[in-house]
């Protein structure tokens, strides 16, 4: 599929290859795009100093005061140039993309002003923090964390200050882990966010279950309040609320992500949802010499066939090598995401796949659900924990459209079958066929996923 | 598919539904038929005294001095009678069936004779361990373990003699799980088998991975070694083998388990492989008022499209739900198994889904696998260990075809996403662009899997 009608592509010789961005999907890009045509010229833009690190790592990085930040980092910029003998520009700011004239230019952290020309260019711009634009956010002891230099700072932070006390606005994964983060290293901690309810989109009693896990760990979880700014109070930071005042030695900002989409908007380039830049499968932005990838990019979802913007670590990289390959002429279309997530929050893990009840809806879908609460193990079996599963199927094809789990163990690994099964188009029926894996230490001998399928298929 | 041609069963009316065999798939069939039906009556023979019991729990029971053999009984004899109103007769052995008169007739434990007749019948007579038709096996202390009167006669054993010895005949799942199990109980454990392969259908690296974990654990492995005699040897036991002698005070004989079809061969129903009973894909023998389930039954494998004989327990409480659908008259046909299993020694989980290369190239395939050893979590994550995985494909299709896996940690439910692929006949290639679920808790942000499809892509 090819939303922008560019054509079949010409194999042209490309000699440059320029990626502006050196995280994820650039640098997957630039190292694929070497191995396939070691001839091939790749310069990446990089503004930060940092390139190839486990963002995700961060939070677990943060919780032990013995890990260096630095251990996050899988390949440092100097096996890039001198492995791979890729041009790797840290530090490096792009400012403007001529598409006309094929070039770009920025400047340095030197102030030097620098021009490029390029065959084809990749947009891996990422995505940042939002800031809410309130009174305080810019005050000392405010803290985000996307980068690696986030995390280095919240970590110096951590060391020099005596933080008895952080508040964390925002209640997503990204808050949750480092909600845990701060607990294993006794520090206090406050969540806050002025929605209502806590993980909207997980099915209601099994938000709950995660709710009470995150409080039964100390940590204080405060729904409904609109945060009007941040102040200084002493040497702490005060949160205000109109019927609720918190105060810590840091505040977390940690209410999302936005994709960094502006420097291909100011070139004329599409953007599509969320004000991601709209690719298609091929990952070929509205100029057919630019692409996009990783978190700056929208993405295809399977099960609804529409555009979506999912930041997530897989997609990033595998975008990056799918644009390396269509660069050296092996054409490549990606069939898209399914909306696979998991995270860990104290001893729960928490996963999804597909869509939830209120996202069927919106795609057309006329759905239907059930959830269940079953065990982790065999009956019988010592060790083993409640596990919740909700599953969704549309009432009149009888197909899967997602699923949700909750529980202590076997959930992270678990979510993956039915995200298979939502790339092959399966029915719930279909599914509840599987030969899945039994042994009394990993699971009844009907799979929780069976069973909910089952459950499910009464339903139709 | 039809594969006895008796043409579309005609809707008539079910009165009389006798299952021979309460286990796995007798009572799964009996309690579905009656939750459809209530009206329907259904007759259960169960030649022992026990019934719905999880079998598979047995060895880490055994491991347990302070766990009773019953707490592995799911239901007792007593609710099926009185909260379902199955006519379940335990103590009643089947000696024989008169399909042209529909009836059956056999023996119970007071010696009495019965006759029954059967409008549907159901054939749930299991499988029973292999006992090698060799001198010594009738001797005390000489054990099997299949039925949970094997694993009461076993843990009564331990009880009452002094055993530090134990020997264990065979080297596949039940033989290593038992294996674990004894040594919990600070029992010195030796295996014997005549082959000099270990764990011959996994890769070669990987079955020495799980060699050295079990060896590790003060289990002694004599391969090669085939077996003459087991003889009295004061108090214990010695089993003899041209170039070796073992002593134990206990005896497992472990070797494997073979269908009970001779009471259906006896009344003119077809065999199929391995002596089991043939089925249609509705659970049909060869004749059409009687179905067959569970171990004594073969059944469709979906990667091969030809039969096989896998003894398990999902498989057999599906195929007991489908015969009762049938006979309730909601025709229903099961697609067939993937080969997906699972079981844990020690600190490993060792996996399998689809075919292996030797069962890949007697079905006429042409196959491609790699092997890769990796982590099991996100680079620089603490707790991650090694995890091994083989994926093999067809060369020409680029089909999946089977994955294995060894691992401390993510393995058993890992192996559950190419199980699904399986059921869904996808390539390597579109296998590797599933959405599977990435934190630094629980894995790389490739998955291994994904990790091991990539690049097996490169085979083709």
């Amino acid at each position: 599929m090819d939303i922008f009608e560019h054509g079949l592509a010409e194999r042209e010789q490309v000699m440059d290859f320029v990626i502006i961005g050196g995280d994820a999907a650039g640098m997957s890009a630039a190292s694929r795009a070497k191995r396939t045509l070691p001839d091939l010229n790749v310069t990446v833009f990089e503004k930060t100093m940092d390139v190839s690190y486990s963002a995700c790592g961060m939070p677990y990085n943060i919780a032990d005061p013995n890990r260096r930040i630095e251990d996050l980092v899988v390949r440092d910029a100097s096996a890039f140039r001198a492995k791979q003998n890729i041009n790797l520009l840290t530090g490096h700011c792009v400012e403007r993309i001529d598409p006309a004239a094929k070039s770009l230019g920025g400047r340095s952290r030197d102030g030097k002003g620098f021009e490029f020309s390029y065959d084809k260019l990749l947009v891996a711009t990422g995505a940042s923090p939002v800031v809410p634009d309130l009174p305080g956010f810019d005050l000392p002891g405010v803290v985000v964390l996307k980068s690696l230099d986030d995390g280095r700072k919240i970590k110096d932070f951590l060391r020099i200050n005596a933080v008895r006390r952080v508040v964390i606005i925002g209640m997503g994964y990204i808050a949750l882990e480092m909600a845990e983060a701060l607990r294993a290293r006794d520090i206090d901690v406050d969540l806050v966010k002025p929605r209502p309810v806590f993980l909207p989109w997980l099915e209601e009693q099994m938000a709950l279950v995660v709710r009470k896990e995150v409080e039964s760990n100390g940590v204080n979880l405060f729904l409904g309040h609109k945060i009007e700014r941040i102040e200084k109070s002493g040497d702490r930071l005060k949160i205000v609320c109109p019927n609720l005042t918190l105060e810590g030695d840091m505040v977390l900002a940690a209410v999302g992500v936005t994709p960094n989409s502006k420097l291909a908007r100011r070139a004329g380039i599409k953007l599509g949802i969320k004000n991601s830049i709209a690719v298609d499968k091929a990952l070929r932005t509205s100029n057919e010499n630019i692409f996009a990838a990783g978190d700056c990019a929208d993405v295809f979802h399977i099960v609804t066939g529409q555009k979506t913007w999912i930041p997530l670590g897989l997609r990033a990289n595998r975008a990056g090598w799918a644009v390396a390959d269509n660069v050296c002429g092996n054409e490549i279309e990606l069939p898209g995401i399914v909306g696979t997530a998991v995270f860990k929050v104290f001893d729960l893990e928490v996963a999804r796949t597909g869509l939830n009840r209120q996202e069927a809806e919106k795609a057309g879908f006329d759905p239907t659900e059930v959830m269940i609460k079953t065990r982790s193990r065999a009956h019988g079996h010592p060790g083993s924990s409640n596990i919740w599963l909700q599953m969704i199927g549309e009432r009149k094809s009888g197909r899967l459209l997602g699923v949700q789990m909750v529980g202590k163990e076997g959930v992270a690994h678990r979510i993956n079958a039915p995200a298979v099964a939502l790339h092959g188009h399966m029915t719930v029926e279909q599914f509840s066929q599987s030969d899945l894996a039994y042994a009394p230490p990993f699971s009844p001998v009907w799979d929780p996923l069976l069973t909910t399928a089952n459950q499910l298929l009464k339903r139709f």
